[in-house]
């Protein structure tokens, strides 16, 4: 779950860039940029989300899996930790992402073997029917053709096997207190991201995509956090530190494309902030998908 | 889930209405009226739901448990199908839906004892800590003051006694083909709720609310409502006749409000059913919460 992308640069220029550097990266590519603090805060989101997110994907030993635009491996610890014995190869766009993927996992899984391809989704090298299972997490939002997308992926995978794909949906978010100011800034960001390109709303556009790509038997299920006083750890990982930290992240990009003012947006940055005080509230929807290449 | 109610009279002219004059009933309380087409509605909105709110509400035999604002008996039910052996009593401000409530009952529990009990949550007739659980379904968004209401109800649960409280959020709709006119339709909806005194944006708040009202281990969990083209039953039963109706029902008074015009609410109207054909998605969001009387 991130913002904007407009091309398949690799950033290297950023890594030592800080949070508030995240917006100034745009014309290098992923509008968060290619830093620590980045690739932290997509850590920071992964262990979060990690049940809610991995829960229900489980290969069998020997499968060979595919997961696609793994980035700094986020997801790629838990989906190695959830699945051993699998035959794991990670494709990603962008080289210093797949490198820090494989830093990471050698420090989390030491031992464990995986493919790294330097390569874009649409061109992969692989034959027809390579894999078992496709896993593609938080990719389809930033892609100006998730159709081509999916109908490129469709080719590698075998005749009944599975793809799963996990989104997110910025319009699912809600929030006690209610307030219009934070539902505007969380729409500049949707607004960003179809301005670059992507679409932060395609989570609930999962099943007819795969429909329409000619995937059979698509389930989507919708996995819904909602962050309250009883559960401060995700108040802390996913409100603070996930969701507000994403939206915070663009008020330059969002300042500079003059769809708001620095008084407006900071004043729905507090109010966001708010929602994970004492008697706040934040629910958001990400959708998991599961579909069978016939 | 239902919309505005006024005040607790018993709409009894309104039981040959069809769903058209829904609306037209506001000024005798309930804005849907007391009609068998909104019966009907309910009854539908219950059996499509059932799995989705009756899942983990399981009592031990012998409990005695309390139905806080039973209605038409479209919950209970359910209640008493997943509960064999409990001692349920029931409760309603209104005469008339709990004749009917009796009524479904008997149809489709023969020989199952209920105390049905006409009377306002807020002066039950109950000493204090008569029972042993608490069901609370669809209630609190209509009340004007739910702390008032958690007080009164926490009087009469034991000590170590639970409390299961179940709401909708409007504010949690979303849907594809995503439409302005459809989201101002929904929000007409919530606002008349809010003039009526009540609050359709509630599910978000239960954590707070029954944490200030002195419960304790209270845990709130979303239930998320998503229908596409794989579960026809699902769009049919939920998005269909249960989310679309429910918006649709209050026009006339949409309109008397001066919120809309014909023209914009009807093209609201069509963009929703849009959501209900191939295609389309919608999502909807319910709150179940858990807590304990210390």
């Amino acid at each position: 779950m991130t913002t904007t992308t407009t091309s398949a640069t690799s950033a290297t220029s950023a890594t030592s860039a800080t949070s508030t550097d995240y917006a100034t990266d745009c014309a290098t590519g992923y509008v968060h940029g290619y830093s620590e603090a980045e690739a932290r805060r997509l850590g920071d989101q992964a262990n979060t989300l990690v049940e809610l997110l991995h829960a229900g994907t489980a290969y069998p030993p020997g499968s060979r899996v595919l997961e696609v635009g793994c980035g700094v491996g986020a997801q790629t610890v838990h989906l190695l930790a959830a699945n051993p014995g699998v035959h794991l190869t990670a494709v990603d766009v962008s080289a210093d992402s797949l490198a820090q993927a494989r830093a990471r996992v050698s420090a989390l899984a030491p031992g464990v073997q995986v493919d790294w391809h330097h390569s874009d989704l649409h061109r992969l090298p692989f034959v027809d029917g390579s894999f078992d299972h496709l896993f593609v997490c938080f990719v389809l939002e930033h892609l100006a053709d998730p159709p081509a997308a999916l109908a490129a992926l469709r080719r590698v995978l075998k005749p009944g096997g599975t793809i799963t794909v996990v989104e997110g949906d910025h319009g699912s978010a809600f929030f006690h207190p209610e307030s219009a100011a934070a539902r505007a800034a969380v729409d500049h960001l949707v607004r960003l991201q179809t301005l670059a390109g992507g679409d932060s709303l395609i989570g609930r556009r999962l099943h007819p995509l795969l429909t329409e790509a000619g995937f059979r038997d698509v389930a989507v299920r919708p996995r819904t956090v909602s962050a309250d006083g009883s559960r401060p750890e995700l108040v802390e990982g996913f409100t603070r530190r996930t969701f507000v930290a994403m939206v915070e992240s663009v008020r330059a990009e969002a300042l500079a494309a003059g769809l708001t003012t620095a008084e407006a947006f900071d004043r729905g940055i507090a109010d966001l902030h708010r929602t994970a005080e004492e008697g706040g509230t934040f629910h958001y929807t990400f959708f998991k998908a599961l579909a069978v290449r016939p």
